[in-house]
C-alpha cells in the first residue's frame, strides 16, 4: 500500500516536462505523491493493474496528464472511483486542443475533473488534489490556505514598466 | 450552516435546463445539496458573499455551470479553497467552446476542474463531487461503487439493429 | 472462433445509428461481421477482453465508431495487432470535432485509420474493410470491383435542376 | 479621487509586454492615465475595491488586460457602470482564442467592448478611450485628429520592393 | 444635424432580427437613436458619405452590426473619430466565428469596440454606448444605474426546478 | 465546342441545391453555362476528360462546387489552365469548414479562386465569372454595371422595424 | 491610364513579404503590373480613389493581400467591376485564419476569389489572374502552358532520401 | 511488377521531411517499399497513371503523405480499389489542420484511412500496412509482434525526474 495520497501519472517521459510543475507544487505543499509513467497505448495491462488497483493501493487522488488523443485520464477514470484530474499536455501540432477535447469531453458517467492545457494545468491539478485532500486534512486546510495568501500578497500593485 | 454538502451554482434560471442533470445525480447518489443561482456578472455582490463564505457554511464541493464568457467557476475558486469544479453549458452561437475555454483555461494558481460540455458535464460533475466525498464517506463510497457496476451492467452485449 | 472476418464495435447503442450504415455496407458486399457494444468507459473489463483476444477469435480487422472523448479505437488498437479502423460519431455540442481528434490523433506506435466524421465515415470502414480482406479474396475483389463500378455508373451526367 | 481619466489594469506583469503599447499611445495622445494590477483570480478583493470604487476615483474609462480564461474585463464590466474595454493578451498554447472569447462572449446585461488579441489591441484600446474622451475634451479630439492624420500620411504609396 | 447621439447601422435588413434588440435597450435606456442601412458592400458610397459625416451629422457613438466577412464596423472606424462598437450577427455556416474575426481583429490605428456574436452583443452595444453617454450625462448615469440595479434584483436566488 | 462560356460543375446531385444559385445568377445575366456533374472521387475518369479537354470545348471559366473533402475545385484546376472558382459547399458535422480549407489552402501553383461557404458562394462564384468574361465583352459588361447597380439601389436607407 | 493589367495591393508594407511572390510570378510570366499600399482603414480616401477609379486607370484584375480583419479586397471588390482576388497575409496570433474569414466569407453580390493563406496564395493569385488574362491574350496563355509544363517537369519521380 | 507490397507516395520533396518516418518504421520491419513523388496537383497524369495501375503494379498498400490541401490520398484512392492510408503533413499557416481535414473528410464510397499529423501519423502508417500485410504474412506478424512488444517494454516505470 502507498503512502502517498496522490499518484501523479502520466503517458511518457516526454509529458515530464509539464508534470514536473505537478509534482514542485505537490512538494511545496508538503504532499507525499507518486510519479509513474503510464501508458494508455502501450502498456495497456500497465493501465489496468494501475487504475482497478489504485484505490487499494492507498491513493486518494489520481493526476493524468497526456498529449493528442490523450486516452490516459478518461481510461483511468473508467477503472477506478477515485477522483481522476487530467493535464492536457501540449500537443506539437494541433498545440493540446486535441489533447484538451480527448480529456474532457468525457461522456456521461465516467468524470474527469480537467485543467488548462500545459503548465497552468499540471500546477492546478496539484492544487485541486490538494483542496480535495484538504477536505479531511486541516493541517494541510492551512498549508494551503497559506499559499494562497502567499500567492496573493506576491502581486504586486503596479506593473514593473522597466521591463 | 448548511447540511449540504455540496452548492451547485449556475449563472442563470436558462442553466438549469443543463445543470438539473447534476442534481438528479446527486439524488440518486444520496448526496445533499442546495441549488443556487450566483450569477458572476449581474450579482457580483452574491458570487463574494457566496464563495467567500462557502467553507463556513459547511459546503465541501462547489459544482458551477456557467455558458459564453463563463467567470463563474473561475472566479468562485478564486475565492474559495473548496474544490470547484466547472460545467460548461452550451451556449448558442460557439456551442460551448467559448464556455468550455473560459472555464478550463485558468492561470496556475486557481483550479477549476472542468467538465464536459452540456448534459454530460452536469452528470459528471455530481459524480466526481461524489467521488471527493466518498474518500471520507464508506457508505456513499459503496453507494457509488453500486451506481457504476449497474450502469457498467446496463449496458447491452450488441446493438439493437432495429431502432 | 467468429467465422465473421470483421468485428463492428461501438460505444453505445446510440452509435448504432451511425454504424448501421457500415452494417449495410459489409452486408451490400457480402462480407459477414459481428456488432458488439464495447464502452472503453463504461465497461473497460469487455474491452480488454474483446480487444486482447480479437485476433483469436478469428477477426481479421475492427471498426469501432464512438464520440465525444472517443476512446474505443485507439484503446482497441492498443490491445491488438489487427488493423484498426475508428469512426468519429457526431457528437452533440462539438459535432464530431472532439470525436476526430480523440480518433486520429493517436502517438507513434499504435495506429488507428480513421475515416470521416458520421455516416460517410461508417459507409467507409467497410469499405476500407473490404479492401483489406480482398488483398487475400479474389472473389470480394470482384465483389468490391462491381461496386465500385456501379457506384460509378450511378453518377449522373447532369444535376436534375427540377428538385 | 484620481487626476487620470483613464486605468489600465492587467491580470499580471507579465501583461506589461502587451499592455505597454496601451500606454505608450495614451502617452502619445496627451491623456494621464494609471496602471495597476488587479488579479481577477489571485486578488478578487483588490479587484472587488477598484472596480466598485473606480467611477468615485475619478476614473472614466477602463482599459483591461488579461490571457487565457480572461476574467478581469467581465467582472470589472460587472462592478462598474464606466466602458470597459478589454485586451485579450496573447495566450501560450491556444495563442489567444481563449483569452479572445473569455473576454468578447460576455451575457447579455455586462458589455465589454473587445480589441483584438495583443498589441494591436492594446494600441487600439488606448485610441477607443481617446474617442470617448474626446467627446467632451475639444483638445483631445484635436490631437486625436491630428493622430489619425499623421497615421494616414504616414502610409507610403508603394512597398519599398527592396526589403 | 441629428438630435439623436446614436446611430444604429447594420449591413442589411436580415441583420435588424439581431440589432433590434440594441435598439430595444436604447429605447429601454430613454436614449434617442437612429437606425440605417449601411452596407459596406452594396453601398459603399452611403457608407463614405455616413462614416465621413457622421460627427458633423451629431452623432456620438455608432453602433454598427454585419455579418460574414464582416467589414461595416472597422470601415467606418476607419472614417470617423467617434467611437464605434461592432455586433457580429451570427452568420449561417460558420456561426458568427467569421463575424467576429472580421470585426475584432481590426490592425492597430483603427480600434472597433466588440461585442459577443448576436443578440447579447446587440444589447451590449446599447449598455456601452449608454455607459460612454453617461459621462457626461447625469440623467442617463442614473437610468444606467437603475437598469443595472434592476438586473440585479431581477435574478432568482435559486432556480424554479420545475421547469 | 460547347457555346457556353461557363461550366458550372459539383460533385453530386445533392450540391446542386447550393449550385441552383450559380446558375440563376448566370441567367440573370445573360451568360450561357453548362452544369455537370463531376465527382472527383467516384468519377475520376469524367474528372480527367472534363479538365483536359475543357479549353478545347470552349470553355473559358470552371465553376467548381463540392462539400467535405472537396477535392474538385483543385483536381480540375490541376488539368486545365482555365481559371477555376471554388464553391464550398456546406457540410454537415463541420458545417463547411472542411469543404473550405480543402479548396483554398492549395499548394503554390496551381490556383483556385475560392468563394465563401454556401449559397453566397455560388452566387459570387457566378458574378466573378461574369467580371472576367466582362474584360473583353462590352455587352455583358454592362449588364454586370446594371446588375450592380440594381443591387446597390436596392438596399432601403433604413431598416423595416416592424418584423 | 495604366499601360499594367494588374495591381497588386496590399494593406502595409509588412505585407510586402508575403505579397512578393506574387509580384515574382507576374515577372516570370510576363505581366506587368503596378504595386501599391492601399489600406482600408488607414487610407479610406485612397482605397475609394484606386477602387473606383480601377477600370478607367486601364487595369483588368486586382490582387489584394491583407491581414487580420482584412477589408481590403473585399472593399475593392464593393467600388470596382474587375475581378479581385484576395489574398490572407498570415497573421500573428491566429496565423491566417482571421484574414482567410474576412476575405472569403463575402455576402452574395459582391464577389472575392480567395487563395491560400500566406505565399502560396500570393504565387497563385498571380497565376490565376494570368490565367484570366490569358483568356484573351494568345502569347501570355503560351507563356502560361510553358510555366504550368516546366512547373510538372520538376517533380521529381522519387523523393531524395539523403536530405 | 513490383517486387514491393507498399508504396509510400507523398506530393513534394518537402513532404520528405515527414514521411521518411514512414519509410524507417517499414524498414524496421522487414517490409518492402518504394518511394514515389506524386503530386495530384503539379503531375496529374503522373498520378492517374500510379493509381490506376497500382494493384497491377504489385502494390497491395499505399500510404499517401500531403499537406494543405491534400487530395493526394483520397484522389488515389478514387482510383484504386488498394487500401489507401493517408497521412496529414503538417502545413506552415493551419499546423496541418487543413491537411488533416482535406484527407479525412471523404464522401461516402471512397475511404482513406487517417493517421496523426505529421511523425507520428507517417510512423502509424507503416505500422498499419503492417498490420494489414501480416494478415496474410506470419513472419511479418510475428516482427510485427515483435515490434510492439519491445516499444511496450521500453516504457520506463518512472519518469526520469532529472531532466
Amino acid at each position: 500500500m502507498s503512502a502517498a495520497p496522490v499518484a501523479v501519472i502520466m503517458g511518457s517521459q516526454s509529458d515530464w516536462t509539464t508534470m514536473r510543475h505537478c509534482a514542485d507544487t505537490l512538494e511545496a505543499l508538503g504532499i507525499a505523491f507518486e510519479t509513474l509513467i503510464v501508458s494508455a497505448h502501450r502498456t495497456p495491462d500497465r493501465l489496468v493493474r494501475f487504475a482497478t488497483g489504485a484505490r487499494e493501493a492507498g491513493y486518494k487522488v489520481i493526476v493524468a496528464g497526456a498529449g493528442g488523443a490523450a486516452h490516459l485520464p478518461g481510461m483511468t477514470a473508467a477503472m477506478t472511483p477515485l477522483p481522476v484530474f487530467g493535464v492536457p499536455v501540449e500537443s506539437h501540432a494541433l498545440r493540446g486542443e486535441d489533447s484538451l477535447l480527448s480529456i474532457v469531453q468525457m461522456p456521461a458517467g465516467i468524470p474527469v475533473g480537467t485543467l488548462a492545457i500545459g503548465r497552468a494545468g499540471a500546477v492546478n491539478a496539484a492544487l485541486l488534489a490538494a483542496a480535495v485532500l484538504a477536505l479531511s486534512d486541516k493541517a494541510l486546510a492551512e498549508r494551503l490556505d497559506d499559499w494562497r495568501r502567499r500567492q496573493c500578497e506576491a502581486v504586486a500593485e503596479r506593473p514593473n514598466r522597466d521591463v
